[in-house]
This record gives C-alpha cells, structure tokens and sequence, in this order.
C-alpha cells in the first residue's frame, strides 16, 4: 500500500475551473491559487440565493481513541461514494492548521484513497486564511496596548485583559509572557501570552458569520477586557472592526478544492472543537447547500462535542437543518473502549468489542436527541474480523435500530463507501429528520449546561464553586444569558476524565471556569484543562521536513 | 485631481495571463492568485536561462525629506514611458509591508497615474509573502526554545538568543517581553522580543537567494546565539532549514502584477533598508531581466544607503551589472535641503534651491564611483516655478554633467516620461556603464566601513569603541571578514545625526554595534538608533478603515 502523500502526488488533478465548472461555479466566480484551488465569490454566481438546500449530511465519530476512527477520511470517502451513484454531492471540511504540522501531527486532508488534493498546500499556507484570521487578531491587540499606551481613555483594567495574541505555531514559550518592558516608550509592562491560531475567537466568528457585514458586527462585539469599574469593553470601543474586516475579506470567500475523485469540496475555517464549535465556516456550508442536492460535512472530536455543537451552535445559529448524521466507528477503538490495550487491537476480540459498543450506543442515542436520523459506518482495517463485524451490525440493528455499514474507502475511495452512501440518501428522503437543538435559546445558561451535561454526557450534573456560580448570574445580568454553551472539556469520554473510555454515567461534570465569546455568540464552559497553544515535541517533525532534489517536499506527511 | 485609491478602482485591469503573455511567460508557468495576480515558476518558461540579459535601470533618490520624492511612482513612471517608446520593459518592486497600513503611512505602490495594481491586495495579503516569511522566522524561534525545554544538547546560552520573534505588525507592547513564563511546562524564562517582518533575516535572505537550494544553505547558515564557551550556534545545528525552506517554496516564485498601463511588474520581497539591503528579491530582478530588455527597479532610502546597498551587496552577490542609475528629486525636497520650512515650500527660493543641490550633487557622484552613469529626475510638483527647474537642469549639466529630466508621471502617466526614458535608454546604449563595486571582498570589515564613510557619506572617518572594535576582530577570526558591510543609519542625512541636511562633510560616523547577518551574507553596522519595531500612532489609521457598502476598502490609503 501507498502512503497517504505518494497516493496524492500520483494523483492527476483536474484543473479547478473544470471542477468548479461541475458544481455549477461559474468561472467569473472563482478566484484562483495556484492551478488547484480557487476562492469562490457566491455573489457572482447567478440566482445564487434563490437557489433550494441540499441535503445536510453531517459525519461525527464515537469518542476518539488512540487507534484512530477516520472521521474525515469517511466524510471524504462518503463524498465520492455519493458522487459515484451520481448524487451532486459537495462535501464541506476544516481546514489545517499549519503550526502543529511541524509538530506530530500529519496532514488533516483524509487519508489513503479517500483524500482533498492538493494536500501540500492545504496542510501549509493554503489560500491564507489563517494568517488573514492571524493578522486581524492581533491587530486589536496592538490597537489595545496601543490605547493603553496613549493614555487609556477607555480605563480599560490592565490585569483584566481578555485578549491575548496568536501565531499559527507549536510555541510554548509564548504561553505566558510579560509584555511592554524596555521602558516608557514601549508602553506599560502586563502579564499577556499567545494561542495558537486556531483557538482565536476571530475563527470562531470567521467560522459562524453570515456574510461580510455580520462579521463586522461580531468582530465589534467581541469583549477585550473590562474597565476598573467592570465594565465590559467591546473591539468596537476601539473601532478595530473595520479594519479586521478589511484584513479577512478575501479569506471570508470559501475555498474549493477537489478529492482524489473529482468530487468538490470546500475547505474553509477551523477552530478549535473544545473552547471553540469546532465546524468549517457556516458561509462554506450553506454555499455548498446551495450548489449540491447532498452536502457531507463534519465536526470536530467525538458526537458529544463535535456533533452537539454542530446542532446547538451552527446549525441553530445558521438556521441549517442537518437531514443524517454518519457516526463513524472502528472495530479497533470499539475495542479500546472495551478496555483492550493498544498493542493488542490486532486480535479478535468479541467480548471487549461487546463492552465497547457502550460507548457507540451512547453516542447514536444521542444523535437522535436532535430530531435528525442516524447511521453508522464502520470504518474498515485489515485486521478487523467477519465475526466482529458481524457483531457490531447485529448489534446496532438489534439494539439501537440502525444500519451499521462497512466502509472501504481508505483503499478503494468511494467504490468502498456506495452501500453507505445509498443508504444515507435513503435515509435523506425517509422523511425522518425533524432536526431541534437540545435547548431553547432562553434557557438560562447553567441549565442549558446541566441538559447537556445529564442528557449528552450521562452526567448526574455539574458542580461549579462560588466563583462560578457568580460567573453565571454575571453573565446573565449582562444580557448574554440567551447564548448558546460551547464545553471545552477532554474529547477521549464523556465524563471529565480522559481515561473513563466506554459510556461512564452518573458522573458529575465540573465546571472550572466561564469564558465569553460575546463575537462568536457563545459562553465557553471549560470542564478540565484545556490546552490553547500546543509544544513542539523532543524531536519535532520540523527537523525532518525538507525538500528533496525534485522539489518534492518530503517529511511532512 | 482623483486620489490614488480613486485612480487604482477606476483603472480597468488586463486579465493577468494576458500581461503575462506579452511578457513571453506562458500559462504552464503562472500561478495565478486571485484575476490579476500571479506567482511565476520560471522553471516552466522553455529556454529561459539562456536567453540574454536585458539593461538593468536602477531608480534612487536624494537624501528623503519630509517634503517627498517619489522613487517608486518614478520606478513606475519610466517603465510606463519605456514601454511607451515600444522597448520591452519590466519593473521590479518591493513588496509592501501589511503591518504600517494600520498605522499612519498609506501604500506603496506608487501613486497618481504611475501605480502597480491592484493596489488593494498588494498593500494587504498580497500572495502571502510576508506570511510565509514570518513563519519560517516564527517556526525556528520555536524549534530554538524547543531544544533548550528538552534538554539544550547544543549548550545554547540562554543569555545571548540572536533570534528574535516577528510579527507583520506594528506592536511596540512586543518590543521587549520576557517570555516561558507560567511554570515548568513552559520552559526556561528568558528576554526576547518582537521585530517586525520586514526586519526579519530570513526576508533578506529570502531576497538575496538564487535558488531553492541558495535559500536553504543561506537559511542554515543563520546563527542563533552562542553556547556558554561563546561558540557561534546555527539554525542547521536545529535541523530547521529544511522545514523553513519548505513554508518558504511557493513564496520564493516572483509575483507578478501589471501597472496601470499596463505594463508588467514584479513585487516581491521587501526587506528593510537600514538592518537590511533594502531591495526586491534577486530572484525577481534576474527573472525581470531574462524577460525583458529593459529592467527598472528601485532601492530604499537615498542613493548612500539604497543605492550603495544595491550596489555593494544585492549586485556584488548576484552578479548584476546595473546601466544606468537615475536619481530622483523634487523642486520642494531639493528646498529643505536648503534649509527652507515645510511650509515655505510652495514659494519660489532659488538660493536655498541652489544650496539644497548640495545634496543631490553628493548623490550622483557617489553613483559613478560604482561606475554607473547618472541621470536626475525631477519629479514634478504643481508648485515648482519655471525658474526652479532651470537652475537644476543647468547645475546638473554644467557641474555634474549629467541630464536633469522634468517627469510628470504621477499626473500623465508613462506620457510624462518619454523624454526622461528616451535618455536613460541612450544612456544604456552609451557604453558609459563600467559597474564594480566600492570595495574588494577581500578588505577587512573595519576598512570597508571606513571606505564607505569616506567615499560615500563624505565623512571624516567613523569610531568605535573598544567592544566594537573587538566585535570587529572577533568576526574577522571566525571567518567572516569576507562579507560586505550593511550600514543601519539615518537616512535623512549623510552624516549619522538626521537633522543635518545638504550635503555636511567632515563628521565622523559613530558605530555603536556589530550584528552578523550570516544568512543573508553581510555584517550589520548599527550606527545610530535603528528601530526594527514600529509603533502605532496616537489615533491609528486602523480606527478609520472599512468596507463600505459597495464592499470597497476605505481608508488604507
């Protein structure tokens, strides 16, 4: 077998006006980079937005393991299956995030046979989204330090800044720092560090406006701080929006690139599935809805944090109507959540596979919660045997009262994914979605989190201190009680503790802090620790990066 | 008169395959970004590193002033009127730095009807340049604390980092940080702080590169600090120049724009001209000069710091041989340097005229020490009098023998530079040009800075203290006498205090610090205070930029 970045390089792309000339993108449309991508101005394309909806088809996972579940490998595979059974088929993805590719982590464009091409330049700069994203961020934090400095009409409280900077690297020894020192002419020394860009709120704002001028809006509402008197104070009190606005224009235009097969895909925006929503941009989503009779799209982590804020933030938000959601599972993450051991996940194993459809379980259940129609897909390894697949499928059918669907996308692309992609558009026409979020907008807000807590996690509860609890009633009196709740807590359970694997119940999920994201229209409930700017590790994949003697670049993937 | 941003909106632009086309770079080698720009792999361009070099036009300036001179509308303006006069021609520019945008200066594209477009996303975005650029720095400060969190094998003294941080912003709150603060996990607390991009080694090693392969030796070659026995430590000694060279390729392809008559321009790199050399990428000139027959480009600052750079590094290292330099002035600068008020600028004052001339003389008689022949141009201003341009144009032909050409591009276009271009196209044909640099490789650091106070600055001589002079001997041992000097002073003047106008002789340059560029291949002189790190004004022009309802930017310019 090939790896991922030799099947890629062998593939033959179709120039990107053919692609975009199938989807219905008229060329005066499209913005070209390079021969491969382009951006997409909707605005350009005719009778756009009398255009009906597709179907929304979201792809989520049951809670992640270290043996890996595929989840964007199937949104891919899922897409091309459709396509090759001659659905208009989009599919609409995250996109990478460069800083951790120098890191561990690989590539985030699929995998084997089921992949966005092209993958070098996703995985790195692409069309420059997040260094737009980069670049409006922490130009509100020069133009705060910058009013501080000039004399701070606006009071703001230096110890309170809820600020920070971001650069779209692995850099941990910009954490935490002090800033402003060398004297007066470089302002007035405070406590200050930086995020990696993925967790700004810039993305989570790129990611849920509307259009250009919602953006503005949001970018103006975002809270940088609060003035000695308490007092929230807003980007806009320091006219910072427009300019921001300015600097992400052209990145707010979705970008479409191709899979292996020549199915269409937007690839645009990415933030964070735990302190942020963790969905590509809602302007993505509801162009490709309006361009394709079927839209595969996916969310970050496992269903309890990535499909749950799918419904609650985006699509409530957006107003989108998800019509199937595919949970994606392996027989070998089955396993480890049936308490196998990792170097044992090799072997057959009925018994933990048995214990470890608790975990699947939940998660369907879950889905249904939402009004919208579920399937499982079953994604492929070698080393899986006919009996637990057969296990699995019995027990979905038997017990949940779903399909469960073998997928063989990674090694044979969308002719491995036809059953489930015929069985998804079954299921778009059965007339069963009658999508709902969870709560009502006007739920209060730590009740809004007790739901989710009790009905997605299994929880007893939640328990919140003094602090907390006073966060609450704060946010509530300031008018920001009607917002939705975003959990960052860990994404490997459905408890708070990464190592409770399988469907733990009855636990209580503790809430440590309150974050809002007034911009992005959310309160962020931090249930754990939370990571937002990642280190390199003791041998960064940095060191083996380099391009070779035919201008290959070699290491990255 | 329309303003530049009316004049750019109002230009009809040629699709950019077209201006590619004519310049005799096919669709195989064009990347396009965006309708009207595009990236240029001259790899694909058949038979073009044996097609002969086209006349290599240099444009600088007098000593600036406040009152202005217009290189780079010049740059564009004698293009446009070669072009005119049917002459095959391309300009090269620097490319804009994004940050200063949102502080107080507007773009730097030229101006009036002698403008590279579009405007708009060369003074933003751009194709991502400066982005890639300030990744790869980023990336290897990363790598640097890295290696010290994991153990600091290299025995990298934590007191002597050379390798700062950057960012594409003015932020003075960056200055100056402590940074790894927050505890064990976020490694060992250290002083750093933050540049600006433009003032990045990697950007002038970017802009002094041949190739791929020159780029990642050079970018090995940058040294980071010293161990604890005062060893010089290296970015290869991380491993980091592989993976900076690979966020680096697609950046390193020339960007290829058109001007507003259409006439082909490359802008690409944009290096600072104190710390730096201060011109566009050597890859973007040789790409210029195979193409066409006539290749006007710039420098930064005035002809001693500009020029002299251009001279003494970017053509010494590339293997340039410039034709022709011509230098700019205007009626009104010429004033100040006569010692007349910003605000008297308007009034006819020929006796501070004559004595501002001063200055221009020194110029153009530092050119041809480079044997380079000379030519003024005097860049129109609707206050100058009659008189004003007469007594230039016979100073410069009765005293220094050269032609002064009265250019009125910023109001015509390349019209108003016909006469100007037939001249300097005389002058390439003259036979005049015999270029050599101003000093051998071979001198010794001290004596090549002595050279170009003497014959450059007019000074008597410089000083250094004893820590500078050991700095000079200690370069000398490790080897890097050899490298040309880069000189960071005022560019106001000759001297090293900016208040002194004309042309002051006699003074003695004071060279306060010694920085090695061993990347980039040159030794920084820093003689004078030499800010790498802007900041924003009082009321930034950020506060003032948007969108407007039609969806044009207002206010960047």
């Amino acid at each position: 077998m090939s790896t991922d970045i030799e099947i890629a390089r062998a593939a033959t792309l179709q120039p990107i006006g053919a692609i975009a000339e199938a989807a219905g993108i008229p060329d005066a449309a499209l913005h070209p980079y390079g021969k491969s991508i382009a951006k997409v101005d909707t605005g350009a394309i005719p009778g756009f937005a009398e255009k009906p909806d597709g179907k929304l088809i979201l792809v989520t996972a049951i809670s992640p393991t270290p043996a890996g579940e595929g989840k964007t490998t199937t949104t891919v595979g899922l897409g091309d299956g459709l396509k090759r059974l001659g659905k208009r088929t989009m599919i609409a993805l995250r996109e990478p995030s460069l800083g951790p590719c120098f890191g561990q982590k690989g590539g985030a464009a699929g995998g084997g046979y089921a992949q966005v091409v092209p993958m070098e330049q996703i995985n790195l700069h692409f069309t420059g989204d997040f260094h737009a994203i980069t670049s409006a961020h922490n130009l509100l934090a020069a133009m705060l330090d910058n009013h501080i400095y000039w004399g701070n009409g606006l009071d703001l409280d230096e110890r309170h800044i809820a600020w920070r900077r971001v650069v779209d690297m692995n850099d941990r020894a910009l954490r935490s720092i002090v800033s402003s020192l060398g004297g007066a002419t470089n302002g007035f020394p405070r406590e200050d560090g930086f995020d990696i860009t993925v967790a700004s709120e810039v993305m989570a704002i790129f990611c849920l406006a509307r259009d250009l001028a919602d953006l503005e809006e949001r970018l103006g509402r975002i809270v940088i701080g609060r003035t000695r008197s308490k007092r929230p104070v807003t980007a806009a009190e320091l006219n910072a929006q427009g300019a921001m606005t300015v600097l992400l224009r052209d990145a707010l235009m979705p970008n479409l690139v191709q899979t292996l097969e020549g199915t269409p895909a937007f690839v645009h925006g990415g933030p964070f599935a735990n302190i942020a929503h963790g969905c590509n941009s809602v302007i993505a989503t509801r162009a490709a809805l309006k361009l394709a009779d079927y839209v595969v799209t996916e969310a970050g982590f496992g269903a309890d944090l990535g499909a749950e804020k799918f419904f609650d933030i985006k699509c409530r938000k957006a107003g989108l109507k998800p019509d199937v959601a595919v949970v994606v599972a392996t027989v070998r993450a089955l396993k480890m959540h049936g308490g196998v051991a990792r170097d044992m996940l090799g072997t057959e194993n009925l018994k933990a596979l048995e214990a470890g459809l608790s975990n699947l379980a939940r998660h369907v259940e879950n889905v249904r919660k939402f009004g919208v129609p579920a399937i499982v897909a079953i994604n492929h390894f070698t080393s899986d045997t006919p009996a637990e697949h057969a296990l699995i499928q019995n027990f979905c059918r038997n017990h949940l009262g779903v399909e469960a669907v073998i997928c063989r996308h990674w090694a044979e692309g969308g002719a491995g994914t036809e059953e489930l992609a015929t069985k998804v558009a079954a299921l778009t026409e059965s007339g069963e979605a009658d999508f709902a979020p969870l709560y009502p907008d006007a739920m209060p807000l730590r009740q809004k989190l007790e739901t989710i807590a009790r009905e997605v996690y299994g929880a007893a509860g939640i328990s919140a201190d003094a602090k907390v609890t006073a966060r609450f009633a704060e946010l509530e009196a300031a008018g920001y009680g009607n917002l939705p709740v975003c959990v960052a807590k860990t994404q490997y359970s459905f408890s708070a503790d990464p190592t409770l694997r399988g469907a733990p119940s009855g636990h209580i999920v503790p809430v440590r802090e309150l974050r809002l994201s007034a911009g992005a229209g959310f309160v962020v409930a931090i249930c754990g620790d939370i990571m937002t700017m990642p280190g390199l590790p003791r041998q960064p994949a940095a060191e083996r990066i380099y391009i070779d003697a035919h201008g290959q670049i070699e290491g990255l993937f």
